[in-house]
């Protein structure tokens, strides 16, 4: 395998984007402190969190009974890590202070051994890593752990680091005893964070245990079904069901899946834990897996906006193919988790295509999940939504027509804090001798490329304009290659190289435009004018996707569009496209602060009768003329309560 | 109100029809011997019943513990229903021995003061009427009188039927005392078994209080809410939601409900019953009740085959115009309901629009619940099927790509058979001085018209064929109406006379074309000749269902057909239909024992590049002409497992 491309560090790059920043400037201005005061609890009218309550009874600070879900404690985990990010681009005292107090109360909650879960701790003390498959201790020992390497990355303090260590030797130790020599985690994520606790401390036996955990999976015996035989196995959830290994991705051994299965957040951050250990143990089967899971994922059950999990029940993936607008999960999570595996995959393969499906599960599954004001959140990612029919007690009810403010169970608002607080982590990458930029954003960062510190500062209209600027500047004389990612969704795309006169060879390799620089230190800026031809398009599904036969969706560049109630009327299925007719792409200045609004045409069918008052009848609907106004799909729902709809029918 | 017609007597007809007999004839043949050993655990490879176990044990004759759902006595009496039936049309004297012991098993498990459950008695002998909302105590002992009333009528044995006026002796007892004078069932059935037994025996009691449980219904205090705060409430489900209502019809007065709401089987038994109630207390309010909520379930909120119950969770109405095709409940069971309501409204109203909806229901939905060779059942009735995305464990799961042998739920296949066997109470009914054709078959029956014994025998292609002749003679001289329904999906109809020269003039009246005629004793029998045109039809669904834009039905007559995998290979939303290119009709001698297949054309989408692995891209799909071939709905899934759809793509 080549060498693993590495995150920019998020300390030495500012993202200024009129794109972005829209939603990552929440995180800063409003998130956090909104997220802290619901760990609080001193939110009015949302559901009640007791997270830190929990972690002060824990630690002996207040009295009290554990409320809320068994994983509640990656609520605050999460919650450090999108701090810990922000302090990277936003110096701020004050939060850092809180962040200490909230280690401080994390270590105190801490037990002598090493053990931190609120919920067994003060629940069932007897009863840790008895309930591996529904008890989640070893999930939020993995967001703990990502939180304590992201603080110790951005901050240089190891204190929370060192708490988190001592829980992953008890990990060690309990893990390899003859007892759990089988175990596996029931939601896979503490092999990401052991991953992250290795690359932070060089401790070997974190890795190795992560390494375990991923070959032991689906090989009998099956720990989490042994488990339930035994005297000290307690039910958690009250599920109904039996066990399905299927769901927890332990049905057959990782290496020889060849589907996307089970609960979709579960699968893809123990793909993103496979990608990485493959490419640490250069283990090419892991690698292989990897590949075939992601071409399954992508290329038969992911939806346009880069969802993924089809099914509302057990928010897991179905079958090939398998893709309804209305009724699917596609939870935030499971696009921010894609992201995460795509990244990985990028940065060890040095191939766009995954970069291309990170930035479409950002761009609008991952977005989508947030309200412009950073205040009301969506779980639940459909891309056709008529609110009627939204009820409570049916099968449409775990979709919301509108965000909601906080969530008993919480995993979404504060996972998608932690990801556009760590954006950089995404849109640069570097090489020993290589920067790459995979997501365009104006933006400015510093790199050491051997001796020299390079500084590059982009501008650019992208996602919806494709002129792109870049400045290169170096101290120091100095040869790279800079790798310009040119994404699927270009048309064609110029470069002009403001250049002391020297030849320069532009290659492609694997989707990534490769520019060999040399930069010397007295010169001025290098110069690299991009002009992207990013057309509005017609998007048509591949033909066995039953739920688009017949349909069109309209994308430009990575962002899916969508109609909205709001924009033209009700009953948004009544309108049939044109595609012949072409896109009139619409600058709006004052919508959403800016944004591009596409126009198609076509037909609205309507009643022969208009007040028909009957079901059936042998009269054709009449069709009349109409024009259809689209906008971002990540943006939907910002103006209110109304039908959305992505797919539509084709005239 | 116009006086009520009733159904004719099931001792006085003999259907004979080569469409109906293939069903009608399992119940005799097959169903009624292979459910009893259902009901006695007899069949390898069905779920157990226990249901004759329970009986046993709780007479005292077997020990065990109770097992199956707390209505599992219900089976029991629907199959005792059924073989009632069948004694009418088939003497059967082992048959009849075989009903009066399992009467006697049931008076033996009768307590002393007349209760009968076997649930109660063997597992909670002090919880009785102490969970109304899911302890379906009174539904089974509705189910048990309607059993009893049939056996009763059909033999003229009253042994049953004075067993179960003891338990409704009891009834009457408990639910006019204090404690209960609020008390409601939670699934409505008891108030048509009282209103038979009334019927049966002209105890008034017994119709006073099935319209005390409608009159109580919506009103607070809930008793269905009321009985969870005390002590005495034991949960019987373990159900995690909490008490809704709206999903047992009591969240309103039910004489101000507009919509059809909540669980449909639980809906359309208490519309039944408030029809009866409207005209045996000449209740306009209530009479407008019922036609109002006809209205919204029918012009709203009814799929083409009369299925109802739009969402697969909780087997319940949505709201109007939600008619997913995939995802739909429609139980079959929800369809016997909607037909018994509108068999009443029929004969309450005189008008044939009722029974339009009831042949409807029957012949689509609930034969549909039946395989052709009397084996297996469909509890849930989608128009759209696609096998591979039925997976457990999704929010598919409840959708079965082919019937299943039994249930252990299994209210579906007795309440098929009891329908089947008293077919003819739907198809003929009886006035004072009139008789009236709803559903056309080959038949012969006879009535008592004042002194007259009238015979009528009927011969009819109907429904795939719109030939019909009937002959009517009287031993007696006799005028009566002859009243003949015109269904809605007819063209156009001629009906020629064969008369002995005296002048008669047609009229036509709310539906049904009306002929009075006169027989003379001595002469030759009238005949008449009727001919329906009925036309295969493309029908269109109502703009305002989402689910159904640019979408096409084919129909002929009562019957909606459907595409099937076997007969057009699998991805049927691929196909698009060209509704100018009209349907043939024809005939084929081999399928299904004869059946009118239709046959349409279009056009069937393919993948630009055939082995286009991407889920996405900019080329349309090719378009190649197709032909479809479209077979009844009802006889779906009788030739292996495969794709179905009713609403077709339009071109």
């Amino acid at each position: 395998m080549e060498k693993r491309l590495n995150s920019i560090q998020l300390n030495n790059i500012k993202i200024e984007d009129e794109f972005w920043n829209r939603y990552t400037d929440l995180v800063t201005t409003k998130i956090l402190s909104y997220q802290w005061d619901v760990l609080n609890d001193r939110v009015e009218n949302a559901e009640p969190s007791h997270c830190i309550k929990n972690f002060e009874i824990a630690a002996g600070r207040a009295r009290g009974d554990f409320y809320g879900f068994v994983f509640q404690d990656t609520d605050l985990a999460k919650w450090i890590e999108a701090a810990a990010y922000s302090l990277a681009s936003h110096e701020d005292q004050k939060l850092m202070g809180t962040v200490d107090e909230a280690i401080e109360l994390i270590a105190d909650a801490q037990q002598p051994d090493g053990y931190i879960n609120t919920y067994f701790t003060i629940k069932e003390p007897s009863g840790r890593f008895t309930n591996l498959s529904e008890g989640h201790e070893l999930y939020t020992a993995g967001h703990m752990m990502e939180a304590a390497v992201a603080y110790y990355n951005v901050t240089g303090k190891d204190r929370f680091l060192k708490i988190m260590c001592k829980m992953a030797d008890l990990l060690c130790e309990t893990f390899y005893s003859e007892e759990y020599k089988h175990a596996i985690p029931g939601h896979q994520e503490v092999e990401i964070g052991l991953i992250k606790l290795y690359g932070a401390t060089g401790t070997r036996k974190y890795l190795d245990l992560a390494k375990a955990f991923i070959d032991r999976r689906g090989h009998k015996p099956n720990h989490l079904e042994e488990e339930r035989k035994k005297e000290t196995w307690k039910d958690v959830f009250h599920n109904p069901d039996p066990f399905i290994p299927e769901y927890s991705q332990c049905d057959e051994p990782v290496r020889i899946q060849k589907t996307a299965r089970g609960h979709a957040v579960r699968a893809v951050y123990m793909y993103a834990a496979m990608a990485d250990l493959a490419y640490e143990y250069d283990d090419k089967e892991l690698m292989t897996a990897c590949e075939r899971l992601y071409e399954d994922m992508v290329n038969r059950q992911m939806y346009i906006t880069g969802g993924i999990g089809q099914s509302g029940i057990y928010e897991r993936f179905t079958v090939d193919y398998d893709l309804p607008n209305d009724r699917n999960y596609s939870e935030t999570c499971a696009s921010i988790g894609l992201a995460l595996f795509c990244r990985r995959m990028a940065q060890i393969t040095h191939d766009s295509r995954y970069a291309d499906t990170m930035e479409k599960a950002l761009i609008n599954t991952v977005i989508a999940g947030i309200s412009m004001d950073g205040e009301r959140f969506f779980y639940v990612n459909p891309l056709e939504v008529w609110p009627d029919n939204l009820l409570p007690y049916t099968s449409m009810s775990h979709v919301k027509p509108v965000r909601q403010r906080w969530f008993g169970c919480a995993c979404c608002p504060p996972n998608i804090a932690r990801t556009l607080a760590s954006l950089g982590e995404y849109a640069v990458f570097t090489g020993d001798d290589s920067l790459w930029i995979n997501m365009y954003m104006s933006e400015k960062f510093d790199v050491n490329i051997h001796d020299a510190h390079v500084v590059l500062s982009q501008k650019t209209g992208m996602p919806f304009k494709g002129k792109t600027s870049i400045e290169i500047c170096s101290d120091k004389d100095v040869s790279f290659d800079l790798m310009l990612r040119i994404p699927d969704y270009i048309d064609d795309c110029s470069v002009r190289v403001v250049f002391d006169g020297r030849e320069i060879s532009l290659t492609m390799d694997k989707g990534y435009l490769k520019l060999p620089v040399r930069i010397d230190a007295g010169n001025d800026a290098l110069e690299i004018e991009l002009s992207f031809d990013i057309p509005a398009r017609f998007i048509y599904a591949n033909n066995n996707v039953r739920a688009n036969a017949g349909k069109v969706a309209v994308t430009k560049g990575p962002i899916v569009y969508a109609m909205e109630e709001t924009d033209n009327g009700s009953n948004l299925p009544a309108f049939a496209v044109d595609t012949n007719a072409g896109i009139t792409e619409v600058w709006d200045n004052e919508l959403f602060g800016g944004c591009m609004v596409l126009e198609v045409s076509g037909t609205r069918s309507e009643n022969e009768d208009a007040s028909k008052d009957c079901l059936y009848g042998i009269k054709p609907p009449r069709e009349v003329p109409a024009k259809m106004r689209l906008v971002p799909y990540a943006y939907w729902n910002n103006r209110g309560e109304g039908e959305m709809l992505v797919w539509m029918r084709r005239k």
